[in-house]
């Protein structure tokens, strides 16, 4: 066997591993000055807050907090109906990988139907139609849904605007999970039309603003593109912990996040060095790999015995322990030089 | 009448109104480097730990959060037995101060009994003992204490070892809310001996140790002085939405305040302006003081038509609106300079 | 000492130690024909349904359910808002006699107020004004109070009038916690003219409607006197596990106490049967009372060392242990000979 | 076409449509004397611990409740450990037909894994063994499985017993939600030891005892196999509503139900004539059967334009609209006529 080659000097477990973008550091460093009216009467937050009325071109209602969890679970508080539930994927955050948070926090069921590759399809929501008005049964009353999905695939425009159409035609409202909102945008178009054609002018109602796993160091915002939904906002954001105290740290990052695109640029970048990756590994024998990326994350089949030797040599997560499948994740901070010693990795690993 | 002073650089409204100190700033900087394992199974948490146990000189459990209120919720959310409640006083934080956080996710009862200037007394937990094993009443399950109160009071060592002694005796666990633990140990004697008297050798179980308002930009920890008590912590951290992914960033934070005494330098200071805005302002014809402060804030009762006009020139909080008392608080990093603009303008309002 | 005296055949320690009035039982059996749809469409359902909205004179909304913590607990759960809390009085049934069930279904604070012999005061309600649009604090959402009170005291219509225009007034509900409605409305006059003047008369919203405490085996019926809050009701109603299968059988009781008057009958005898009581011990040495009852009960302080003989001779429940104060409670089947038997043994006892 | 038939004096919509057994009516009757303490220290309900002592054949402790709903809540939410996860089938009665009560008073999530005909095996509850220990993900801490299933299906003893050793192996506690486990108990050889068999030599902690299902007015009983597991229990019945005032008059059902084998007889019958429904249905052109019944309910497969036709003659309950697959259910009351006169309305309107 060759020599093991230099592992990378970034690996590819999680977005959530990289660092925070240089620009994202300089603006906390900028809004480290003086004293400054906590939880959100500051200069920093009411600029991010118009940021957010830009970005999406309407009077939205932006709500700054600590992170994608406590931003869904404070969404959903906001705009579930008594005795209602949410409708999802097996494959939802929330359904998985929220240690139960949404049912603890909001006493409410979530349906999980199953995904298609992440997706959901607006059939699976007019099958629960039969619920409504039924007293034994839950009550539909948020679709949530995630883009770009928790299996690294995106809906396009049109397939929103059919499911928002579905839910609201079934009292629904619609909650987006935008976690990896940023990879999203820049792989449907990188514009800021191309982040308003999925969202509000698909129909969307609440948005989870992801900014951690694109740069920023913590602060994810509930956004309002119904602002009529945000009327119990204020205080449920406390209530569900989810309120920072010194919320200019978290503005000011967002502002520097979104005011000169910075946001498409790191997400642009983190989902061509997936493709990068793609391109690099596809043809090494034993990689399973079903097509290009969407978005910023590979979910290679792997030979069962040579899983742990790789990840070993450069950590990464199981996605499918039963069907030997991984996840390899890029990031606003991965580099070409990451790609190369990865794929070098797996090849020597897999040979 | 004189002309209008200076306002001070800085005002007396909150120490979470008061910046990023710059050895905690920097210590953020300088753990942004690289890639690190999100969650925690990071070097720098790693290191916050070791540091939390040489703090209480004990195996202590450290979980770090977001924020004060989650902090309180996840502790308590750890310690409460079935149908059990939280005994506290009616002025406790957790009763007033986050928008039923409590009552929402842990789904259990304050009982809040009648604060004596913000401490509560050993009797008014034996008050309670007749609910225990009578079914038609919650079973008082935790104590939580505030230290320094919200009240900017103190307990005193002993006191607070009494509180747990009647609490444990009725099979209670002692929780205590240290949002401003730092300025209770700089004014019981500065040393972590005077720390760990007032928690871990009086018989606290849980503590939520404060972060945010001494100089931090965010974060919080939950330490298990009983650590027994943390098995379900991790779980229920991510149930109630404060495990923070990129937690580096809050762990670097902690041992930049920890490790060389930082956070009662910080404390001290806040302490100590504290005191000398007192020595300026008591004797000021109009301002109700009832003697000097424990620790970092003063409640001063005013004449009700100067308290706008000295709220507009420098902002501070209303206190008991009924009683026209309002609070001012230190921080640290108030200066000697800012005491002395404040004063002058007090003086000018109330001439 | 005398011979001890003959027990009385029925003691005096709460209405719900009595049985079911005949005439309930036989409404019960005569319901046992054959199949009904279960849940509530059914024929004795939609007879109760009617008989309520007669009663109130109005397009009432009624829901039948298990027991009275459970009405008060779905009648709130259909009228909090997000982040709402309830104010009651300390001593409310739903604060201090549930088990914390308010807290722990609905996740909402019960913001308890200092009682006045069992009854609230408009300003108690208004003292709360400033938490409304205050992030940090919960929102006053629902004013609940109890008819007859806690304490055997009343509201008088022109009380709950004020009541409901203060809580009204700041955006608030009205629940009437009507466990023991029927001795309050025979004690006000005796007719439905009674009991509408101090419910829809005077502006409650919701009543949880007590049958079990009057003659009836189980059940209690939650009515919407405003039926538009009722929306949410037949979910929640299941959510909150109150919902009767058979529930013909509650419907069926509730027929037979309301049609004929039965209820305002029963409770007017267990009325005058405390007044009895009144008469008849208020004049032995050591038994303090402060006046005759409004209603169905006595809350007497006795001498220390007679509290156990007596009560092992006919058993009722302490009051207040620190004050020595017992509650003696008679009930729709209480006899005369009960009474002379009682007050026989109150006198030899304390002799 | 021929002249319809009369359709039978019972339908088949539920066994909850049937009334309550004579012998259940009189011991309710019986127990209309006097007075006797509320919730629970009474001689009947005593007399009734005993006889489920008796019944299992061990110290268990029993606490009766109001409905089925309640039953199962309360027993999760004493058995459920923190960030605890429920395991069920996706057709579980919890899961999907009590509109989320579980999730709303546990606060806690249901993992629901596809039945197998109602049922759920051993490799379901091992699947999620990986969930154990990584804190994004619910712990699994209580298997739900339903005996006799709401698919009409029944366990063997062995198969709960494997069940019971993996749910054990992990750490979990199994709970059996017996609605109608008297029908499974007469299925599986109609005495004690077969009840015993299933239950406690097979290694379920907790049993939801039904009564309504079989003869009863109302309650049912949670009955802990395990009895440590019952510290809890007082609490927290009251604490989800389920404390009933006047006990007695379930406790005094059940004694009648038990006590002489009533129950098994009861549901012999049902289940009898639901084998008789099969004998004279199976054979009718158009009725879709896969088999006979396992205990008291059918669920045809009906030409899908002769449902509606059948419903309005004689009604019964949808089960699968999708699949044109509708419920007919017996109960202790249905008699040989009812079977005759309804086999020969299936065959008048499939003709």
């Amino acid at each position: 066997m060759n020599q093991v080659p230099a592992s990378p000097e970034r690996r590819f477990a999680s977005d959530n591993n990289a660092g925070v973008h240089p620009r994202v550091l300089e603006a906390i460093t900028a809004a480290n000055s003086g004293h400054a009216t906590a939880y959100g009467d500051d200069p920093w937050t009411h600029r991010a807050e118009a940021v957010f009325r830009e970005l999406f071109g309407a009077p939205v209602e932006t709500f700054m907090v600590w992170g994608g969890t406590g931003a869904n679970v404070m969404a959903l508080a906001t705009m579930l109906s008594p005795a209602g539930a949410v409708l999802c994927t097996d494959a939802a955050h929330i359904n998985v990988d929220e240690t139960g948070a949404p049912e603890r926090v909001l006493g409410a069921k979530l349906i999980d139907v199953p995904h298609d590759n992440g997706r959901l399809h607006p059939e699976q929501i007019r099958e629960y139609a039969h619920f409504t008005g039924v007293m034994h049964h839950v009550q539909p009353s948020v679709l949530s849904i995630t883009q770009s999905t928790e299996w690294g695939t995106l809906y396009s425009p049109e397939d929103i605007g059919v499911l928002c159409d579905t839910a609201h035609s079934m009292g629904m409202t619609v909650h987006l999970d935008g976690a990896r909102i940023a990879n999203a945008t820049a792989a449907l178009g990188g514009t800021v039309e191309a982040l308003r054609a999925f969202t509000i002018d698909a129909g969307v109602d609440v948005v989870s603003f992801g900014g951690a796993k694109n740069g920023m160091m913590h602060g994810e915002a509930v956004v309002y593109l119904d602002p009529s939904l945000a009327r119990s906002a204020p205080y449920v954001r406390k209530q569900v912990t989810q309120l920072p105290s010194k919320v200019r740290y978290i503005s000011a990052q967002f502002v520097a996040l979104l005011e000169d695109g910075l946001w498409i640029k790191n997400a642009t970048h983190a989902n061509r060095m997936a493709t990068r990756l793609f391109e690099q590994v596809a043809g090494i024998p034993g990689v399973g790999l079903s097509g290009p990326p969407a978005v910023n994350s590979l979910y290679p089949v792997l030979p069962v015995d040579r899983i742990d030797p790789l990840r070993d040599w450069s950590f990464f997560y199981d996605w499918s322990v039963h069907d030997h499948q991984v996840r390899w994740m890029t990031s606003w901070d991965t580099t070409a030089a990451d790609i190369d010693a990865f794929a070098e990795g797996v090849a020597h690993f897999l040979a």
